[in-house]
């Protein structure tokens, strides 16, 4: 069950870093949305890597070919399907692995699970695996455009430096795009591009934070036990390559208030629905989106790859000094904010089918 | 699909908060496991309302009856039903929601899902609901511990106090319960229960954190892509009421960290097996588990129902004073901590299965 | 996964028939639909035991309790528990059963497969199970009511009698329950009686057909691939006790036509929407209804519990001559009717739901 | 949820008929399979098109490309994503559809489901679409033979024309390839293909019946209530496009049948194992595999596209008459044979998996 997330929009990735191609099949997309290969192309591109110097310099164009799905430019109802080449494959690089797990790394985790070692290098826990729930974010985010629907993510903080004075409310990709390190805070950018160049610098990495907000769901999204919107969000960011942590709105400095200053009161607003002027519960309160922007945070570790020495032991025991060769990343998080993106688009967009699904009915 | 957590050992909860009973139903519990009430009534005892002066006035001794699914003490295989009669209700309590939603409760946001006000306090968002996971939990726990796995929870802060030197290879749930903060740190847990009275005494509540250790978790557990591990259990927590913020492991201070300090180095064990002597990994690298103690912490905000009096506005629109009636904890963290070991029962027990199904074949 | 039948409208029975009740919880059900236990009483009166002289001696009054998803008549979007009690149990009259296997009962393939013998007569595939299909049954019916869709099913043979002259598109439950077998063909009715109670006397039994039509389904529902909506009624029908065959339309017949003759041409009705004039399809074209009614028949074997001998072997292997005890029907057929329809009301509210859930959106 | 069959291993497939390419992700697939093109060549060689003058003169060679889930001949545990190319495509045969619905196909109900009319023949109920469950079906296939499962298919009958004597326990692949109809009784085989070719010539089709047997499939496969496995396997073959029925064992000739001619006793096998000397039941009892070879039949309807002309209305409802101009088969039994061979083992293998899961725990 591994590979696909989701129920009613429900995707399935596939591909390994090192093989063919890696791609995804997206099941459940309603017919009649005008899609291009462009629409998805667009975050692909903000993705992938050798976009700058803060990324890794495996070079991949990461062009998207549709396979399924679309005819003359729409939706059909049938799956979508689409693959994307990996064009720039050195599996030699991970030929130590053979011999060695990495540090932090999936690579003995994984030998105990399948009993098999993958030749190619992070098999399915690569991050290049994300370059499939892209394409298929990018679908979602299209559908959720026609409701008004509006995500954006951006980096929040690297290592010890934070960003500051971004408003959920207003921020913008554009913003976000207008600094390598996609931070709309520009004198955070710089201190955070500064920051991740010395760790490259020291062949070593650093993690951060991604921040995201959605702006215009709707109240009703979400369900009030076990697939709470928020549990939702939080399995979807846990589920991508070295995230540490998840919290929601006020999250865990809520822990260290008191109710009375923490309860978001309602107000009305100028079109007579309510609404709250605060907004600590996130944008979902028992689990269901209440009209407000969700704000959420999600917390990525530094990267585990180090060019730098580590001394850790073979699959034997033996000791042994590791240097990666594998071109990697000294900081996922200007990468990591399309991605995040992806994964809310896609767990909104499940949220709104089955809303529609077990809404009252007939109507 | 609200209602349904897992996908092999799969449990269903029923039932309102003041409706005639609330319930589980547990469908994949493997045959032959010796199961009496007693081992699910002695986590309900540990959750149940009224058990001391920290804890919500509601009286309820929650006796389990076990419906289906265990003859002469065995399991069959087929779902295990369990129903918990409501003794203590009070539907008048909650008259005054028919016009005021509660701020940051789920009364509004349900009201545009569903297009009803259930007239029994909070319905399905209610804490009372998770009396079915912690029954089900408790089978799971019990399957568990046939291979050595063990969970124990405890309360890690409340409000501004934090409790220290708890060391999570040896914690017991009998330190844990020693207190009715049930924070294995005595003076801390003295804290504890002051700031609790304290908030008690104000008409207000206060939040905390919960952590938890799963020992004896074998590697090999969890799936590389979306169903890794940790995004089950964020899942699995954040599905619980009051829930803002899960971290594992390192949690967001890896944010901060390098690469080269957070790794965690294998070495050999001495029965020849590979270890990790640090475990910012939390004991799951790549979504799989490692074979080292799994780690995370769970942050709750403070209950949102209050006796203090709160300005908002009823659904019309018109400003009023709220006052809460109905009774509520001021602190939900004690009472959490069996809830908390549940859902990680529940979560380890599917991924148990899960892995028994898609491993080598035919062995 | 046994137990749970549905996606969206999804629900989960449990019970063994000896032990202390049976029953099922519904999730997935839209709020806002009026609902009273009457509502669900009437199917359980037309499945129950001890009705007539065709059925089984066991007396069981199957009276209907809602444990939780209802409120003021009315249910809430939660789960619907129903439970309805085991009043007539006799555990003792399965005793033998410990030593021997019944011919062409569950017995032999349960142990096989749970490695143990439930003391309760045919535990989960005991008929009884089918009790908690009806009570969801109804619920599901009277939502496909509320937008004019209706299912009759009715006995079309019993062992070598076959039923003539029935219009699927006006028969109705009133003419159906008009004889104790229901058939809605008097005189083979009277034929069907005198087969049944033929084989009661001779303490065997006979197997027979019935028919079912659902008019008024919507052209859209069901998928055009693996959950066409003849495979969803082809699975939930073979998942009844006894059923050895399943066609549509016009069935194992269509094998032996040649296409000119078995095509439906499309006319246009009256209101200008397109119908067909034959139904060969069954209301069903490439899994998707296309409006027309419709029209499937499910075979049923005899009873295998039979009060005369039969020679067989124990677990052992040891040769025994069998009587069995316990009550038994000598004939499925006349309460498999509720049944057949509970299960097509099930089919088709699932295919309603993921038709909302996937149409074109937002509209 | 309509592109994706089994839950455990779980394929979803992909494609249009007339789009680029139509394919296959398989998840759940152990690791550690040998796995070669070729073993899935050999099946899409019996299924591809313009292999004999008995099937449609679209020739496609239908050759396989694996993109993901296997490394140096092994399975890796990941999604085995498969890829066939549509060469032969010709979408201007099918431009007249834009007007008229075929009787008795998906058109009319595709467009009243999607809104929306696909330009690429039949879409996705087209049964191009096969081609991505047979290259599944080697694979599951391929797993099940390591634990000594073998299935055969075979044509039973062509129109009127039945085949006798074959022996299930023994009929090969062999001796089903021997004739270009797949009917392993010579003499039957001769006249069906005369009975095809003639309703060739006359612009005409046939339908027919194919034959299944599972043999070596262990007790305790399946689940006793709503996953019987024969509703999964009733489920699995309603899903291909033209079946209208299902029977298993002793089929609908059961319902005419008394329950002490239909029951199967059992017996003690030389090795000390219960069998049954009969198998009316069909290898399956109570929903659950006894240890006897599985047994089914399908009825296939005659291809609804004819050369023939056809008096039918167009989306408008105006008269018209149709001669179909897409290449097509006359009948679809010779090429079903590999299809059914498919759809059976990808369902065993679920249930395969499911049971490993479930079964007594730790073992």
């Amino acid at each position: 069950m591994s590979n696909t997330f989701g129920h009613l929009f429900r995707i399935t990735t596939f591909g390994e870093s090192h093989g063919a191609a890696i791609g995804v099949v997206i099941d459940g997309c309603p017919a009649g949305l005008e899609l291009a290969a462009a629409d998805i192309q667009r975050q692909l591109d903000r993705r992938r890597p050798g976009q700058s110097a803060l990324t890794t310099p495996r070079n991949e164009c990461d062009t998207v070919a549709v396979l399924a799905g679309v005819e003359h430019g729409v939706t059909l109802g049938s799956p979508i399907a689409l693959s994307i080449a990996n064009a720039n494959t050195r599996p030699g690089d991970y030929a130590s692995l053979a011999d060695v797990p990495r540090p932090s790394h999936a690579d003995f985790a994984s030998l105990m699970k399948y009993g098999i070692k993958s030749a190619s290098g992070g098999g399915r826990t690569s991050a290049r695996e994300t370059v499939g729930r892209v394409a298929a974010g990018a679908v979602a985010a299209k559908l959720l455009e026609r409701i008004g629907v509006e995500i954006v993510a951006y980096v929040q903080s690297v290592g010890s430096i934070d960003a500051e004075g971004i408003d959920p409310l207003t921020v913008t990709r554009e913003a976000v795009d207008a600094t390598p390190v996609r931070c709309p805070d520009p004198a955070a950018a710089a201190g955070m591009e500064a920051a991740i160049l010395a760790a490259k610098a020291d062949h070593d990495s650093v993690g951060g934070v991604v921040a995201c907000v959605c702006r215009g769901v709707p109240a009703g999204w979400g369900e009030p036990v076990f697939d709470k919107l928020n549990a939702l969000l939080a399995h979807a960011m846990f589920s991508l390559p070295a995230v540490k942590g998840f919290e929601i709105g006020s999250g865990f400095s809520a822990t260290r208030m008191r109710g009375s200053a923490h309860n978001d009161a309602f107000y009305r607003r100028d079109d007579g629905t309510l609404g709250t002027r605060t907004n600590r519960s996130g944008g979902i309160q028992g689990g269901i989106s209440n009209g407000e922007p969700i704000l959420f945070r999600v917390g990525f570790k530094p990267t585990p790859t180090l060019g730098r020495g580590q001394e850790t032991v073979d699959y034997d025991g033996n000791p042994v000094h590791l240097e990666a060769r594998g071109r990697h990343d000294p900081c996922v998080l200007p990468r990591a904010v399309p991605v995040v993106e992806a994964m809310a688009a896609l767990t909104l967009i499940d949220a709104a089918l089955a809303q529609r699904a077990t809404a009252r009915w007939p109507g």
